[in-house]
């Protein structure tokens, strides 16, 4: 008998079928047992002898051959997908045995930590598993829509060979004789396929070495890197931007209803535009609504990120803006300086719901310019050589920008930590299981 | 005027159009000049006066614009997509000026090495770019046979807390006060997730510090990872790769055919079943064909590998082959071992054309099975214990395998060496430029 996915049920009402998976949440009843099994597709009920269910618990992997039956009405759980059916049982196999569960699956009340560690076994648990789903839907969601923009796809490499984009903040590799870095971004590799493509985007791991614990830092994440020639102005790439989120939006409603469901279905404005304001507006309107005067500062603060959005969802209907024209001091080299006003760039961020979630901003197309910065930023052309060669021959105007794919799983979903929108979250502290219970601290390295 | 691409020309005969690209081939006829100009969706010949045209070489970014004319019947270039028209210039902008290239980049003949030191230029190259339309395919149909059969994309961590899995082929990377690795798979990841989506796969980078130089070997590669619960056995594992593969030839030959024939439509041979042979039938088919004794081997010849690929070729219409039951001592501790000999394992690889292109196989799901195997290839199981957790509380009989996709790509467009089909390859003398060039060499380690 092939086995059918609980998804499948309600369409084999009185027949006999086969199911598998795990068991969750058994409640005894006198001679009765009814517990739920969940596989890839959901939760059924099925009803069981006591003889039938002994010695299994939690997380048993089960195999059952029983009737489908429909429930009396009164019986009938809205809230499953599966409710109005039940499996009477017949015969179950144990397939794998569960030890006894250190905690509640369904009702998990955990600190942080406590989830990380046991990562295996929480990521099971209903809830979290959605967080995944969402954030699949949103990779996806990202793909296709620059596919459908005439987007090529292309694989970055993320081993590089020197920690020139963004100073100390870079993971060091031993690399045979030489010394290799883990890539902070594909910037540069992004950069160099416009002069092939046009149009590209990587969905990539990027790393960064943050030497500090914050809700919206972590050490390895994933990026969704977007690079777009032939641009008429630097506002095409907020457009591009505008387009992606709006169709993720959708993307996410019309296939994760469930999963949104589970977190209270966010309520996801965007508004008709996406305000555009200039980092110096920002500043003036923080001052004029909130009395904190930030004016002239280089880069807005976590609370001013957080009040624009507000302000934005108040008076545009949109809980995300675009904060533009940021210093030149503040961004990379290779960003393009506003020709209006060269201490400022093209340049902007997306926030959402009061954090960033996309960087971006048209680029240095011409050779000698770039090569000016790159000494500027006190480096060394000799050093960007593999790079130059891009734009020694030929580039178009271009720029583009990268999503944080954690990051804006998180803000979607309201979760309150980064961790938690990340699979299995690398940061000073931890992979996997707690590096200091892991590993001996390292020897200080003698200076040299 | 809006840009149009070239592709789109043939539909705006007797129109004027704004297009833009790359100059390529510039071929001067008194005063009159003919050259290509590439974008992203093809190449157009376009006709300029040697006046409108000056100054202009190879590469330098262009936007014209002028009238599209049909060719007359004995002008049209059947090889060329726009071969039936031109583009009769009437005013030229230099978006950017390139300097004079170093090489020919349409008649290419140069080393690998110079290949690759040249690579944000070479790739330029329409033959060039093709391999990775190709890859990019072969890729997107991976994913989307996978999502079809109800699999979750995840994204793999990369940097790992521990050297477990494969030895001394792994790159060491300062982790704050710790040690890390670079992850040589996403193994353990793949099959923790087994527990929460039954069937997962992953688009990930993985490394390997492949202490010597090959044409099938790079230390930073893109491998295509699936996992898969509740098999009913291991041939279901081989099921899914040869629908993966059917559908990737398919989805090649209908979304990239321009690409295909430039590589001279390779001849791609799978039959109606891929054969299935154990280790030890294809050493007795090589002694018996070839003469070569390599029975009771326990791996395979690379010439093996050749020979058995050709005899499939010839006795079942396949270039593609199932070598499978590898001895246990060949693979990692968490392989499956055949309940009927011990001695081997419920394993395989999918040769093509004379190469691994996926390794493959059952994995044990049993705890105690697991603890015990990784005591016997002498390791620890607290060093394992995240992992374990996942095998603690119930896993169903499950398996995966891995696509190697520069080699899947290498093998189809029949290339030489695997850096070919690998937009920026890393190897032990390479990322980017020439280590060696780049770098001083590092001094030796004291010995602790």
């Amino acid at each position: 008998m092939e086995r059918i996915l609980n998804s499948e049920t309600p369409k084999h009402i009185g027949e006999k079928v086969r199911i598998a998976g795990w068991m969750t949440v058994r409640r005894d009843h006198g001679g009765i047992v009814f517990f739920d099994l969940r596989d890839r597709s959901g939760i059924i009920q099925v009803v069981s002898s006591s003889e039938l269910a002994k010695d299994i618990n939690n997380e048993c992997v089960l195999e059952i051959k029983g009737e489908i039956k429909k429930r009396p009405d009164r019986m009938v759980n809205p809230e499953l997908e599966t409710g109005n059916v039940e499996l009477k049982a017949e015969e179950i196999k144990i397939v794998s045995k569960a030890e006894v569960l250190p905690f509640d699956l369904v009702d998990m009340k955990m600190t942080l930590p406590s989830l990380l560690d046991w990562r295996p076994l929480t990521l099971r648990n209903k809830k979290i598993q959605a967080i995944f789903k969402v954030q699949e839907e949103i990779i996806s969601s990202f793909r296709r829509t620059l596919s459908d923009l005439g987007f090529t796809e292309f694989q970055a490499p993320t081993l590089v060979p020197g920690a020139t984009e963004g100073g100390s903040e870079v993971f060091h590799v031993d690399y045979f004789k030489y010394n290799a870095y883990l890539a902070q971004s594909p910037q540069f590799y992004k950069q160099i396929l416009i002069g092939v493509f046009e149009r590209v985007f990587t969905i990539t791991r990027v790393y960064r070495a943050e030497p500090s614990v914050t809700t919206r830092h972590i050490c390895e994440f994933v990026s969704l890197d977007a690079e777009m020639g032939f641009i008429n102005s630097w506002e095409d790439l907020m457009d591009v931007c505008e387009t992606i989120l709006k169709n993720m939006v959708a993307d996410l409603q019309k296939n994760r209803s469930k999963e949104l469901a589970m977190y209270g279905n966010p309520d996801i404005q965007i508004g008709q535009k996406i305000p555009r304001l200039r980092i110096s507006e920002i500043q003036e309107i923080i001052f004029k609504t909130k009395g904190r005067d930030n004016r002239g500062e280089m880069d807005l603060t976590p609370e001013d990120e957080k009040d624009i959005c507000l302000w934005a969802k108040e008076n545009h209907g949109s809980e995300a803006v675009f904060a533009t024209h940021f210093p030149g001091r503040k961004r990379p080299f290779y960003t393009f300086p506003d020709p209006e006003n060269p201490l400022e760039t093209l340049s902007f961020d997306l926030l959402y719901k009061g954090l960033e979630v996309v960087t971006g901003g048209q680029r240095i197309n011409e050779y000698k310019m770039l090569e000016d910065n790159i000494k500027k930023w006190g480096n060394k052309p000799k050093d960007f050589e593999f790079y130059l060669q891009a734009f020694k021959y030929g580039m178009p105007p271009e720029g583009g920008f990268a999503w944080g794919s954690e990051r804006i799983t998180k803000q979607i979903l309201g979760l309150e930590n980064i961790r938690e929108a990340t699979l299995f979250p690398r940061d000073m502290e931890r992979i996997d299981q707690r590096l200091s219970i892991l590993q001996p601290k390292k020897a200080k390295k003698p200076k040299k």
